[in-house]
This record gives structure tokens, C-alpha cells and sequence, in this order.
């Protein structure tokens, strides 16, 4: 028997992506794609890689029956989304990949945001879609908010040692690569393959890119007292994967012991062994994350490099994740194909 | 129930498109995994890409129980898939997915291989891979070629074409271009990403590609008297993916009104409505084929575009799809994993 | 003494490698760089890769005083171009980069671009700019118009087979992949970084891409007769190049040697050895062509293949070649650049 | 009146590099080109980019006249340059731009390399090739040794901050994003277009990289006692280009304030203004390095990026800079051409 879905924003790379985790999933059924300026269309159309599918026409939001919906994905740009989801039947499970919901604290969001929370009572309500550290919440969940592609990436490297208390927290660094797809299907000058390609550049430098919100908020929790990271991204010329090079203060063997232990009995997360190097190749097109561990020359000091990709286990792999934990689902159910090298 | 599956040759890129194919195949389990050079080591240390997945050691051929084998997939080199398979227990299943057993007249083999046939026995009873079109064949069959990946996607813009009488097959003219994992994982200079990247070159020009051996086989036989074509490959700065664009004289209405009609129950080949262009990002990963047709500005001519993954329904897809029937399954089995875009 | 020049359209993709070519031109200085939507900004700040250098403010088309100029480059788009020349004084040196003024028939620049020609008395005075072919009009021209980049790679395969009769004008197939900057700084969805690359795909099939007007103005002229061909081009994932493979019926010796001789005294056509394939790494940020031939299995057939740079050779190369003569200046000043590789 | 030239090791990227640099430069002339292995062989043949070029056969090295040669370049590998430059005549000007003359203390040297220094007395006499650091060295050179190209990098964006004494010595890490081009023509697996496009991942981790013999020494020279740095380079799918993101400890003024200074007068090195970021592809192809500062919001903690092409600024281009000033030549000769975008 299968659960109906929606999906909002079927016209964007993550809502594409849970068409294409769901086309294999055996107990997900598409029941409804909502893609406002392209209502009418077939997805085949929008998307031809779908053209072998047979999938419902694309919508307006509005014409959705939701009565007939079990769950729905709404992969809607920022802002959006919260005006959206207001709007939907309150017993009606929803996980958004958006970033309105991420954050708890409506003065963080503001601050992070740059205006005031439209929803704060469904802010509230959310539970933070980092499914490895919120699967009880999660199951017990009517409505889960995923989180950002960087900030799953950095805190998977970094969640069990702050908890541990194995590294300093006042001393964590992420230099994190990032591939173009991340950004969405938005038409930028600099998103274009001939700025891109054969090019490396970091932006939001300087701690003012919104994932912070989520590093603080999270790694705080864990430490119990208030954390801040340095945090620089960069665009890499690739489309998918992301990979965190995180220089941190501590002993390296305690360190992989931890995430190893944490991680032992998860079943998309890899901690490989000492001093193996993850590769966003590696993972490409699949729910694992490659975590890997190194010493460093200078004593007490050790580099943790995360590997994932952004729009699987970076949003919309985590969120079939998520939703299969609300329905009541096998947790990996769809979501063990593996990656596709080369 | 599942069928014990032994590949050879686990080491390349085809071979680990196998494992990828059936690490969430429904009926297939990995009993065996051969590499020569690399046996002792594990899968996840020759691809990371599989750190995930509980798969056999790779050991070396001689130490492969075939007797708890149900199916082997030869992906060695050319040659060297002969001298092996000679040697196989001669009622074990067998998809080859070499250049050695494509080829029926052993005259043929030997002025494109440059060397007589050292199996010629098997050579004749090998079935050619190309699903579509030896269906009934590869079901009875002990022994299956898998087709080049070249000639795969030229013969199936071409096959209905030809049978149907509708181009004129002195006229045909395929110009092809190839993402590099066409190449295996060889070190050869020109296959760096230094020396590919942001560059675009023709070779094997002038019909000396080896694949035009198959072409010469299969368009022959479909039009019953002998075929000759043109057919240039290029290599391409990507990684997986054939593009072939086939120009024909003949009615392009009629072309794409056959092409609709030869495939309407294929499960894998979509032809794309008149005037829509196949690209290779629609297809990556997957084992789907696009076919699009357009006729040309001068009348009686037309073009047809044709694209698949060189990895998937050139190789091991198309191998897996072959296997499939040999072992009474479901022909899709396996294989209805969308393509990975962007 | 150095010739004062003014760029139109400085903030594109031709605009910006005209300052690159110029800025070690020997006797060539930039006086004015227009782009109306850019005005008042830095070069360095619309192309950051210009930092280095000293150059002119950013203004609008009004605010540049002609009489203080020697030569301009019109770098802008397509129907712009016609409405700006108009207005610039009678007298001025000019080199047009546009595709307005390549064809000289006024019904056929309404056939293949829509909409009459607003200027043809201009259109009627301009030289096309194939310089090896139309050298001394050029040479003694005000105005010149710069070929399509495209059309430049396949007609320099083409025309002197044509004019030495060599090759059946009957039955010529075009097929050419094309880099991204061609396509110039459009915001394009299938000019995404996320979308192009890892892709090929054939576009304006059929017969309905612009450059065959000029194919058929030159190739018609060469040959005494009206010749069309079959062309098409496609996009491929790297910012530089044109590959174009030609199909022709001919003697490929005869061929090889007609190009030879045809090109011996140009200073940017390589012809290579007979049996030497061209590739577009090999003259990427170059003003130089690379043309190869080879004969096919089938008697009386041919492939040449030529390579040229989109922005250098194909345009803004070509622009400064074509200015060079026109100010009497060295043919080659400025354009020995060796070409970029890796 | 011309200086004669000779290249060793031309078949390799640098050494093409230095061909390239060189067939524009007004007063140098390439004498002699040798590559032991492709001795016989045309330059257009082992590199087609060059056909347009007259340039001497590649011999053996013993083969050449070194008394009819000015200024050596060698670009041979690690180890080899020892044993050759010993041999070479002891008047001889050099430039080298293997590893083996970088490190001045042999005991560093043995650290790093792993076997004792086969020529200590040229190593004694070598000068370190960073020239905006060394330059009046330079000019009375005989024998100079190019940097690292990593390390160039790194050190660009640190040398004038520790020499000032503006930020924390004991708290440098810089992580470096580097083209593949910097691993030379080497058939390595992990090289291979199939490999590494679409992929991000991290190499010599933890301070095992060589360079950092480099960065020990240098920094501690010019901080007047030991500095010990964290480094980690990653490899990115791009040809050239080294990004290299360094994090400080200090005030974000100042850093810019003392950069700015120390490079005003630099004609290769742009410092660009405060939260401009640098992009490898505005370097690309050029000698110019960019530098870019941001304050975090830690305060009292910074952000340096420096961008250089590996094979023009990180080692040809840097060599030629040298040379000009070993020949009495402007130091910019043969080096203003501007980077290549797109």
C-alpha cells in the first residue's frame, strides 16, 4: 500500500530530485507536481530526463486535493515557502526544504533572514531535519524542516565531537567546496558554465552566509553553551557534491573513535578508516556521507573532511529520509542507490 | 530466490557499473568478484563509491567456485575475454561484454582485430547483445556479446530504418560524439583532464573505428544486402554519455512514424516527439534511450539523434537487461533507476 | 603612433577579448569602452580578469566623442547594431562583430532574420570579413562586417575545395560542436554551469540555424552556382571552440592538396599533415585554424575537420585582423599569441 | 639583440609553458629544446598548439651547445635536475623549476625528499625564485630555483603580514584549491578525466605536503623564528589555477592595509579592494596574481584569498620574470598578456 505525495516546486533541482528518488521508491506514489509558472506543462517537458515516467500534469498549488495527499515536499524558494505552508491543512504531514523553518529562534531568523518570521507558531513547530540527530522527534513529527546542503555537511563532520567534548569549540574552522547545483536552477551571471568552468572562487566570506545560523544554533545545543564557527564556502566548476575540510583542535584518534562509535550504526553515513581521504565522486548521486580523518603535524590540531551530496543527502534524499520516518517506513526505503562514478 | 552472479574483470568501469546495477537489483546477489591485479583487495578500496555495500573480496579467476555460479559477467579486455571464457564451464550462462564475440564471421574478426579468432566455436554460438532486436534469441541463449556502445546507439537510430526500407542505405552518414568513460579507466595521455577538458577532437576517422565491424554486420543483415556507412566518433569533454547524430535521406515523417511504431513497446527506448533533440544529460546513469528525428531544409533528407549512457545501456545495462532474460526475469529488473540530472 | 579605438558592447564575451587582444596590440590603444547598462563602471569591476590594466571608464555610445577615434569595434547584439551604426559618423573606420551586415542580400537577411534590414545602404557597403578571402576589399574598406563563427570554421574547410571544384556541391554535411561563449553572457537556463556540463546536444537541426545564410552567400558565390548544405551544430561542455567535421565527395588527396597550397602563405591556417586530426585544445585563446583531412573507406569520400577559437578567430581575432589591414597596419600585429594549453 | 635559450625537459607542461611565454618575448629566443625521451620529434608533434611555431627539434641534452646558449631553463623532474645541473657549465645562467633547489638546509631537504641532496653546493648557491621577495638576489644570480606553485601562493597572501608582524604566527592555516595541471603530464588514475571532473577531494592532508618545507622556511625567515603552518591543498576539477583561502588571526584593516603597501608597487600582484574575492579565472593564463581580505566575524580574526595560475605565475611564468632579471631585460618582458576568460 502507498502513500500519496506532493511535491511544490517539482520545476527546481531538488524538487526534480525527489521525482527522481521516488520513481524507485516502493511505497511512495506521486500523486500531485505543483510548479506554479509552469502549470499545464508534462514534467517530461521541463525536465526530459522524466520523459519514460508517467507522472501527474504540473499544477498551481491550489489545484491540489490535499485530502488525497499523504505527504508533501515542498521544495519552494525561501519566503515563499512560509506563506505557502500556512496556507495547508494543519494535519497534513510536510517536510520543506526550504530555509524558513530551519531556524528556531525567531530572532536568529530575522537576523539571518533579514525580516521578521511570517509563521512563527509552524517555526515553532518544526523539528530540524538532520535525521541522524533528530530521529525520535522526527518520527513523532507532523511537519520536519531539512536543512541546508553546507550546514548538514559541516555538522555531520562535527555534531559528535562537540557532543563528546573531544575539540575546542572555540577553535573550529570550515573551508568547505561546493558544486554549482546547490544554488538551484536560478539564471546568475556567475552560475553560467563559461564563468564557472575552470574556475574557484569562495563567497559569502567572512561569516555572513545564512548556514551559520544553523551551525550556531546546532553546535551550541550540543555544547550547551554558545558556539561559533568560521565558515567560508567556495564554488567549484562541478555540479553535485559538497566536501568540508574541517580544521579543528583536538586529538585526532580520540576524534575518529567518536564519529566512528556515532556513526557505527547509521546506515547512509561512512566514517572510513584513519587517514582516508573522502571524494565528492564517491558519493555523487546517492544518501551516503564519507566522513574522513587525519592528524595533523602540529600536535592536538586534526582535519575532519565530510563528503555528501547536496541534493540527496543535502536535501531531498534527506527529506524521502525523513518523510519514510514519519509515514512509518523502512528509513532507507528508496534511498540505497548507489552513487554513480564515473 | 536470487541468482549467484559472478563478474570478471570487477576492476574496470564497466565492472563497477555492474555491481552499481546490482547492488539494488531485486533477484541478482554478488557471489564473486574477479580483478587480477587487484585480487586480495576490497571493492571499497579500488571504488570508494561501494565503501557502503557487503560485497565479495576480489580475488583472482582461477579462485571462482563456478558450480555456485548461475550467471557470469565477462567485462575483461579484449583477448583476454576469449582465453578466459574458452576456459569457463561450457554450460555456465555467460554476458560478455568484450569487443571478441560481436563479430559472427570469423573474416570479419580478424580484418578489424588484426588477429584470427581464437575461439571460434563460441564465437559462433554468441548471440549479439542488442536487446531489442534478438530478443527471442537472448532468451534461449547460454551466451550473450554485448554490442559496442558506439554501435548500440547507432543502430537503434538506424535498425527499424533500414527494415522498414524507408532511408537509403547508401547514404548514411554517423557522426558521434562520446564522453570518455567510453575509454575504460586506461592511463593514456590523452584521457587526463588536462588534455580533455575544454577540448573536442574526432578520431578513428575515415571508417577505421572497429566498431563499424557491428555496423557492417547488423545494417547488412536488417537490409539484406550489404551496408556500408560513414562514422566519425568524437571524444568530448564529459564522462559518461553517446550522442549520434545520423544523417539519412529519406522522409523524415515516415523516418520518425517508424522509429514511433518499432519502439512503441520498448521499455527502455523513447522516441522523443518530431522536433525534440535528445541530449546525453537526459539520459545519464540510466538505461533509457532517446531517439529525436527532424527532417532537413533539403527535401528527402532527414536527421536522426540518438542518445544513451555508454556505461549503462551501452554495456553493463544493456548486459544486465540480457541477463535478465536469460534467467527468466523480468526484462526491467533492476534497470528503472532514472537518469541523474543535473 | 597608435590608432585610437573605441569598443561598442565592452561587456560581453567578444567585447571583453577584443581588450584582451588589444591590450598588447602593439599599435592599437583603447580610447572609449561603451555598454550602456555598465556605464560608469570600471572595466576591472564588469571583468575582474582586466584589473591590471589602465583602461577607460565604462560610458554610453553618446558620451564618446567619434571625432577623436580611428576605428570602432561594434560588439553588440543582433538589430542593436544596425540602429547604432546608422548614427555614427559617415567617415569612421568600422568593424562589426554583429551578424547584421553578413549577408548581402537584403531578401535573404529578411529570410533568415525575420524582419527587413533597417539599414541597407550600409548593408550594401559592407565587406565580409573572411579575411583570407576577401583581403584586399577589406584591405581598402570602411566597413566590415565579421563573419558568424560558425560559418568562418566551416567555410575555411570549405571554400577553396569549392573553388577549385574538387568536391561534389551537391552532397556537403556540416557537423560542427561548438563551445559555450558562442552563445555569449546570456542568462540562459541551458546555459547553466548545472546543465551544460557533463552534456552534448544538437541544436538549430534541420537546416534553421542563421549561419547558413552566410553559408549559402559564400559557398554560392564560390562555387558559380547555388550550393546548400546540411548543417548542424552542437553545444558541448567547454567554454572555447569550434570542431567542425566535414563531409564531402571528392578525391581526399586532391583535397589535402588543394588546401595545402590554397593556405601555404596564410599566416593563422595550419593545414596539417594528411591523416592529422585537428582538436579545438590546440588553438584555444589563439587566432589560428587547424584544418585536417582524412578519406573515408568508402572511395571518393573525405572528412575534413577544422578547429578555430569562437571568440578569437571567429570574432574578435578576426575584428583585429580585418582592423589591422584596414589601418595599414602589420596583418598579424597583435594576433601571435600562442594558443592555451592545458 | 636576443638572448639564446635553452629548455630542458620541454615535452612536459611547464616546459610547454615556457615555449609559449617565450614565442612572444621580445628578446628571447628558444635555441635549444630538449626532452630525452621524445628526442627526433617535432614540438608540433608532441604538442600540436606549437605548429604554428618555428622552433628547433628536441634532442637529448647532451646534445646541445651550451656555449651558444644564454639562460637554461630547466623544467625536468625532481631528482633529475640535480644530476643534470651538476653536469651543466658552471658559468651558465639557470633557472630551475624542479623541487630540487628550493630548500636551502639539507637536513630540510632530506626531511621532505627522503634522500640526502645530491649537489649540495648548488644548492648552497641557489637563490629562492619568489621574485617580488628576492629580486635584487635575483638580478645577481647565476642560478635560481623556482618556488612551489602552492607555495607561491600561500606566500603571496602571508609574507608581508608576517614580516610586518600583523597577525599570529603560530595560527595560519591555509587550504588550497589547485587545477590538476600542477601534477604535470603524469599518467596517474586519480588524473584521469573520468576520475576527477565532477569530483572535489584533498591530498597530502595533515603537513605531509612537500611544499611545506617551503612555507616552514620562508615564514620562518621572515618572521625571524620558527613558523609551523597548517596546510591542506585539494584538487579541483579545473586545468589551471590555485585558489589558496587563508585564515588568520588579526585585524582585517591592517592585513589589507599592509598588503596593499607591500604590493603597490608590484606589477604582477593586484590587491583588490576590501571584500573583493578572487576567482581563478581571472588569472588564468596570466602572471598576475589577485589577493582579496575579509574580516570575519570573530572579531580580530581575517580571511586572506590569493589566486595564481599554477604554470604561468607558479613556475613558467614566475621563471621567465627571473630570467628577465638574470638577463638585464625588463622585468615584465614576455609577461603582460592578459588572462584568459572565458
Amino acid at each position: 500500500m502507498s502513500h500519496k505525495i506532493a511535491i511544490l516546486g517539482a520545476s527546481g533541482y531538488t524538487g526534480a530530485e525527489l521525482v527522481r528518488l521516488i520513481s524507485t521508491h516502493p511505497t511512495m506514489e506521486i500523486a500531485a507536481l505543483a510548479a506554479d509558472r509552469k502549470a499545464g506543462m508534462d514534467m517530461g517537458e521541463v525536465f526530459p530526463h522524466f520523459r519514460h515516467l508517467t507522472l501527474p500534469k504540473l499544477t498551481k498549488i491550489e489545484e491540489i486535493d490535499f485530502n488525497a495527499v499523504d505527504l508533501v515536499f515542498c521544495a519552494l524558494p525561501h519566503a515563499t515557502s512560509q506563506a505557502v505552508i500556512s496556507e495547508l491543512p494543519k494535519n497534513l504531514k510536510i517536510v520543506d526544504l526550504s530555509a524558513d523553518f530551519r531556524l528556531r529562534d525567531p530572532a536568529a531568523y530575522e537576523k539571518w533572514y533579514g525580516q521578521p518570521h511570517a509563521a512563527p507558531d509552524l517555526q515553532n513547530e518544526a523539528v530540524y531535519g538532520l535525521t541522524e540527530f533528530y530521529r525520535e522527534e522526527i518520527e513523532a513529527a507532523r511537519f520536519v524542516a531539512g536543512t541546508g546542503c553546507n550546514a548538514a555537511t559541516g555538522l555531520y563532520a562535527l555534531l559528535p565531537l562537540v557532543m563528546a567534548g573531544v575539540i575546542d569549540t572555540g577553535e573550529i574552522v570550515i573551508d568547505l567546496k561546493t558544486g554549482v547545483s546547490g544554488a538551484g536552477r536560478a539564471l546568475k551571471e556567475h552560475l553560467l558554465h563559461a564563468e564557472l568552468s575552470e574556475g574557484a572562487m569562495a563567497y559569502g566570506i567572512g561569516g555572513t552566509h545564512r548556514h551559520l545560523g544553523e551551525f550556531d544554533q546546532e553546535l551550541s545545543r550540543a555544547a550547551g553553551h554558545p558556539v561559533e564557527i568560521q565558515f567560508t564556502p567556495h564554488l567549484i566548476p562541478a555540479n553535485r557534491g559538497i566536501l568540508a575540510t574541517v580544521y579543528v583542535k583536538g586529538d585526532a584518534e580520540k576524534i575518529h573513535r567518536t564519529l566512528h562509535r556515532a556513526y557505527a550504526d547509521e546506515p547512509f553515513i561512512v566514517t572510513l578508516p584513519m587517514h582516508f581521504a573522502p571524494s565528492t565522486r564517491d558519493i555523487r548521486g546517492s544518501n551516503f556521507v564519507h566522513i574522513g580523518v587525519y592528524p595533523d603535524r602540529r600536535e592536538g590540531r586534526a582535519i575532519v573532511v565530510a563528503a555528501l551530496d547536496n541534493l540527496t543527502k543535502g536535501s531531498s534524499g534527506q527529506a524521502v529520509q525523513n518523510a519514510n520516518l514519519m509515514l512509518g517506513e523502512e528509513e532507507t526505503a528508496g534511498l540505497t542507490l548507489a552513487p554513480l562514478f564515473p
